[in-house]
């Protein structure tokens, strides 16, 4: 295998605990932020917002914002532009939250009910709309028009990503390469602007701006490609959602292409009257689940999801070399490495 | 009445046409950059967007910018930061459409079939975000991070508009003064920022921006208490929507907030019964607009909007004393009170 697996040859568990340690200072602003930020004289706001926020979620895309910034400032007031963008991408994620689970009509989201099923579409929408332009006050805060413009760019991206999403969805026989396109834009876009912003706020060299862009890209692409293969083996209690919700709604995914690609006449008729037409019968997700584990087609995912997860820790190579910054990239090549194996 | 009516001092006629002739260059190149920065890899894009912004409107938003950056400049040159400003107004404009769309499940805008009627939901709702994202970026573009500052509050304000809007629906005793905050933020904070953005760009000092401001806060609400009152008089050919469809939707505005008001016991009984429970019978409509008649609601209405369009007009005194800035400033006063009649 080409890349290094930094992390393992440290000798760690593939971890989010050291990262959530050396993050912990300054995420708790940001969480402060995240609360003060999402007040507004409208109550319904805070209300609706609070309940999506509240319920939690790692915070996977500030950290990275949080993250990047640390990695190019040891000074607290040096990054405290960093503490606004991070506030920004999470609300950015938010909206993104609330607008998806509108077109998917969830109902269900991290164990609990979603804002949709609370509040209604209607309200789903607009707090989504106002978290969106929130996230853009809070960057002009931060005062640095380059960064906005890299977080901007992604906004228009991820939206892009899911509209191709839309496209391919119901087409069990997508190419691959149009898959990783839907969630590089959905998903990891996302994730590298957020952690290149972190670094670039604080006045790093260009190729450290770099690095950090290229870790959030293939961690988030590592986070997704795993997303998609837990909905095919985790319950409801383990994924805070409900497991095969992607088989329901027609989503193409790594493991049904994998699938699909490999599958004989009988079984590409399967994903047809399923994923194609949403002729759905009784028994048909246990039948989804016996031809994925036919072709071995999770576990494959996982696999590609790991390699993504070694690519985002080598993309860390010039922050190994300072005394400063390896501690922080260790805890993030191995953050990488737990993403891509939270299954087991 | 307190403010000076400078168009009619001038002795022009309610119209639009000269502001239209004096800012048709500026404006050619606004719609040009609408349609090159629609476009997108993903074609639904291009496509669903292109379906509301060719439908047309006045486009008056990014008149605002630009007759604000004219104003400021008669340098061409200096005006093109507020071109790439005046596109993103009309994408944050197009993007509330769609979204508002979506959620009044409206089928007809513009005299058209609505995106989210062609397209669906879900489309809508994403491509709507495309485009506020897409208005972000040109907005970094143009290079200004006070200016962008300043949209990035109006876009935060426009979704609290909406959903006060949402809070008072259904609601016949709402206080009028619940009316006039949402329409300032759904409809006249936009215009107001519009104005203020195109000025402010070209570096003119601030009580110039101030002006503009101010300017574009009266026209908006002159502008949307026209709509709301034209919508119980006007047919569908005249709205390009169908009349009446702000009474289906138990929308609360000015005209039966005048008629609640004044209103007797069997009026406030009708009033609760359709725009309070939505209990809609045949002939509702026509009987609506018999009460509204009997208290000359609507009159009334038409009335307000023309003192905001007054308003408008008198904020631009600071232009009115120089040759440059003086046939601008008539012809956007002028506009200010077509605005408030075009129902004659």
């Amino acid at each position: 295998m080409p890349v290094t697996n930094v992390a393992r040859e440290a000798g760690e568990a593939p971890s989010l605990a050291p990262l959530i340690d050396m993050l912990s200072g300054d995420m708790a602003g940001v969480n402060a932020t995240i609360l003060e930020r999402m007040e507004s004289e409208v109550p319904l706001i805070p209300q609706l917002a609070g309940h999506l926020i509240a319920s939690g979620g790692k915070r996977m895309r500030p950290m990275m914002t949080v993250a990047g910034a640390m990695m190019g400032s040891h000074d607290a007031a040096t990054r405290a532009p960093a503490i606004l963008l991070a506030t920004a991408v999470e609300f950015i994620h938010s909206a993104t939250l609330l607008h998806d689970d509108v077109i998917d009509e969830s109902r269900l989201r991290r164990g609990q009910d979603t804002a949709n099923a609370l509040w209604g579409n209607d309200a789903s929408v607009l707090v989504g709309d106002f978290l969106f332009a929130r996230a853009f006050e809070l960057m002009v805060e931060a005062g640095d028009i380059t960064v906005l413009g890299r977080l901007a760019a992604a906004a228009a991206e991820i939206t892009e990503g899911e509209i191709r999403q839309m496209a391919i969805t119901g087409q069990p026989d997508t190419p691959v390469d149009d898959y990783f396109d839907v969630i590089r834009g959905k998903t990891a876009v996302l994730f590298s602007a957020a952690a290149a912003a972190g670094i670039e706020v604080t006045g790093a060299p260009a190729e450290h701006v770099e690095a950090m862009r290229v870790y959030g890209m293939e961690l988030g692409m590592a986070f997704q490609i795993m997303d998609d293969a837990l909905d095919y083996t985790a319950t409801a209690a383990q994924m805070g959602k409900n497991a095969g919700d992607d088989f329901i709604d027609q989503k193409i995914t790594l493991p049904t292409i994998l699938a699909w690609q490999d599958g004989d006449a009988p079984e590409r008729e399967f994903w047809q009257r399923t994923l194609g037409s949403a002729d759905f019968e009784e028994g048909d997700l246990a039948q989804a689940q016996a031809i994925l584990a036919r072709h071995d087609a999770v576990n494959r995912s996982v696999a590609v999801a790991h390699d993504h997860a070694l690519a985002a820790g080598a993309a860390l190579a010039p922050f190994m070399e300072e005394a400063r910054t390896a501690p922080l990239a260790r805890a993030l090549a191995n953050a990488a490495l737990f993403a891509a194996h939270r299954a087991s």
